[in-house]
């Protein structure tokens, strides 16, 4: 397998007014993005809900986010789950549904227990049995447990472990892990935050809520830089801000899928505890786009 | 339904060489415990390892628990998922196993999108639909979400949500909870460390690891607050505050399950990734054990 | 030295207009604490905002309280500077001046270097100087350093360290100090909101912002619990929660000035850049007084 | 003035073996660093030790630093103290001392009262009566207080607040910083750790520890960016990562002093509570300087 690269848009779920996934709103988003310049897609990360999904429907939306997505870009499936156990299952029905590679988080309830051996024990073992590449899912804001980079660089030699998402959005630990880990190992940026400085640093590429709503402004970011055109890669980087903040970190999933549907995706409802994004929080999202120079749709 | 009230023991769950559920050793184990004072057992809390659990195990282990356990003492069934659909299913399963009440657990992955409003909606939703009667399960610890006294207090005027396990440990939030929750309301302490002052300060009993090992001290700390007796009620929480601490923050699962061989129960491997106590972790805890004036069994 | 016990109020700094000291409205303060049942008064604590002021102000508190106030009541001085050298100089200018005890901060800036040795060191080093006996102060809330239960335990066989203020809200911290610590070692709650948990596992007292607003529900509440009238203690602990939280965490130092204003002592400005408490956070302090039976004076 | 730019190493202080300030081997020191490529010297920082020193150490280390640097590079001092009115006298003796700006650090001490309103007329003021330009000073890690971005571009907009040190490692925070400050107005990484990052982002320098023992390092990565050498200046700041968490997370403060040590520089002991480094620490750093390629001096 080539070595991961590029900008991937981490798939949201959108369901129904029953709460049911929307195969078809699903479909169409994918075919969309499969118009774009982006590397790949993730399925069944944060950003798609995976945790209020159920095993069969995963399964399910793996298979068809392959059958819409053109061959040349790659699928990445999470398949992490609490037990080890389960994530081998999960990891091997995604493979068997066409996944080109494995994202799997660090179990992340048992706190106490999840000490770097547990972790790289868990990390190996899932290695071992996962017929696809397995790639680190860091993401401590969610989970609060963290990836070292002295246990990242020691995973990285594993032949079936290929790469990490780290949204960490800790710039130190990632030029820590770009240092330390083996030639060939990806580093991905799992925010639309700190993509150029992660590339600047070495790093590969970016897995990023904001590619779900401007997939353009990540693509042309990743290219200025690969072109090394520092200025404007830089220009993009201050440009995606205050969009990437409204999707992510200030309003959650429901700000997320409002914000989709304000540019011609398929955003839908978020599934209940997940509430959907208030009428004040759409008006500030309006805003947002505006300030970008992107005259949103009615919503 | 009467108060909940007195001495809980959340079941272990004891699994084999091969890490799947060894029910005779959980039968044994609800049979010994069905011996003591606690006024029931909770199965599916977070020291049953309800994470690394299917669906189908978790809804047998309460029923074996009901069949096993005397009828006057509860069955109190952990049913928290972190979709509100899956929750609802759960709940109405346990029920039907026989639980009789419900432990929920806050939905924790999506942080920023679990406010109070949220987090409020869940739980009615819940108590709604549920045929037995809610208990609230705040575990901040292993979460990183907290129910705040003020969304508690609300919460505690619903007609089906009767109670709530805290284990922050936090004292002020409990003794806010206490003085601001509707009469009838349970204030449950979720560890032993702090058993003694929640009863105190009006609270009603405790939920604690600590009782899976030494229930009788437990059951003992408590009668002995009821009977007015302070001077005794002290003496033992600050003798079990060593072991707590052993079989919780200190050592997780992997020693509280050492913990419970030692002394005659059935503590088993934990599952993966969760890692079985080491040789010095033994040690340690049989060095505890003689403290208390506990000789432990080989193990 | 009798062992340190009972109620003590963290004595405000009241500011004129030019936010210089207004030693008159100083006086009166303790002249009027003097005629309640409070054991005694904190000078240069937290609350008396003594991070703000110069070393011959702090000097000259301290001689002003213990002239005005009886002498059957002590004096306890706060006396920690982030240097040890300051730190010696400073406590033997407080036991010139007629301080009974010196309260000593962590210091914190440093928190890398921060660790058990140097603590360890700074504080036994303190006490082999002093002229007067040495009470620890753990604020980990706005020190971010904690003196852990066993540090604490350690350090309490010293002969002239002769308790702790613990204002860290750790109820299982206050009770692994209680079980640990040499007898005759003082445990001290650090403020209102956990005094009845602290004196029920053996405890001695409190020293508490909400007895500089109402230092008479907080001697009730302690004269209660001796007379073992838990029921009336319990019932004074959950009155004064509210209060007590408006003077501390919820309105900081602003607040607690305000609210002192509110029911005749003098609060005066604080010192900038601590800001005033707004128009709104006083009407807020009002209501709260008016639920507790409280007519607060117009201010 | 012009804008601020560049790498500035912070002085460390150098104590005897009473703890008090070694002047000849500070001036060493300031002499040695005058002959690198360093933009100019902090004085006062939290490398230097400013909360363990009184004001008149403070004063004469402003005044014979300057004296003893080349007056083309910058002296910088540390003057924020945790009132206002303190810090507006130190900021003024340090001007008259020969300062060319302040830094001026965030209060942190009352952070319940620390609100943005609070920080802002703090810094306002601050800057309003200083006769030299203002720096703000944002140092969560020791302070527990974060200056937002929001908040800083605010500041920047006043003209005597002319840049920001921002030692967070906080990147996304950084870049908006970047983003929305006005023209002019300097960000400068507090640790070497992240200076790449922050100078391709836009930023106009590095305040670090690791250019107290390795200055050359620091000036050639920041050179090889200018030039456009993005490969070398990427090499470079792989290369000092380990030296850098040595000299600051790591080890500490007693850490950096012995690294000081090793390559000819004179750290000295720190002043307690501060500990020296132990024998330990030292062989670990011998062995970072080793993998650098610099063979250290015994010490």
């Amino acid at each position: 397998m080539k070595k991961i690269s590029g900008i991937f848009a981490p798939l949201s779920t959108p369901f129904d007014s029953n709460y049911d996934v929307d195969w078809q709103a699903f479909e169409e988003n994918v075919a969309q993005y499969g118009l774009t310049r982006l590397a790949g897609l993730v399925v069944l990360g944060s950003n798609g809900e995976f945790a209020l999904l159920e095993e069969e429907e995963k399964v399910r939306l793996v298979a068809t986010a392959r059958r819409c997505l053109p061959q040349d870009k790659l699928i990445i499936a999470g398949a992490g789950r609490e037990s080890l156990r389960e994530t081998i299952t999960l990891t091997r029905r995604c493979a068997d549904a066409g996944a080109d590679a494995a994202l799997v988080l660090t179990p992340c309830y048992y706190k106490t227990d999840m000490g770097e051996m547990a972790l790289e024990r868990f990390y190996v073992e899932t290695a071992e049995t996962s017929p696809i590449p397995v790639i680190l899912y860091n993401m401590p804001r969610n989970t609060g447990v963290n990836i070292t980079s002295s246990l990242c660089c020691r995973l990285s030699t594993h032949p079936n472990i290929v790469g990490i998402k780290d949204s960490s959005a800790n710039i130190v630990q990632i030029t820590e892990i770009i240092s330390g880990a083996i030639e060939g190992f990806s580093v991905i940026a799992g925010s639309g935050s700190f993509l150029l400085p992660t590339l600047v640093l070495g790093g590969d590429g970016g897995t990023m809520a904001v590619a779900n709503v401007v997939p353009e402004l990540c693509t042309d970011l990743y290219e200025a830089f690969l072109a090394g055109d520092l200025a404007k890669a830089r220009r993009l980087q201050l440009a995606i801000m205050e969009i990437n903040a409204a999707v992510t970190s200030r309003f959650g999933i429901g700000g997320m899928k409002a914000a989709m549907d304000m540019v011609g995706y398929r955003g839908g409802n978020p599934r209940p505890p997940i509430l959907p994004a208030t009428e004040e929080t759409k008006e500030k999202i309006r805003d947002i786009y505006r300030r970008l120079g992107i005259e949103p749709l009615r919503s």
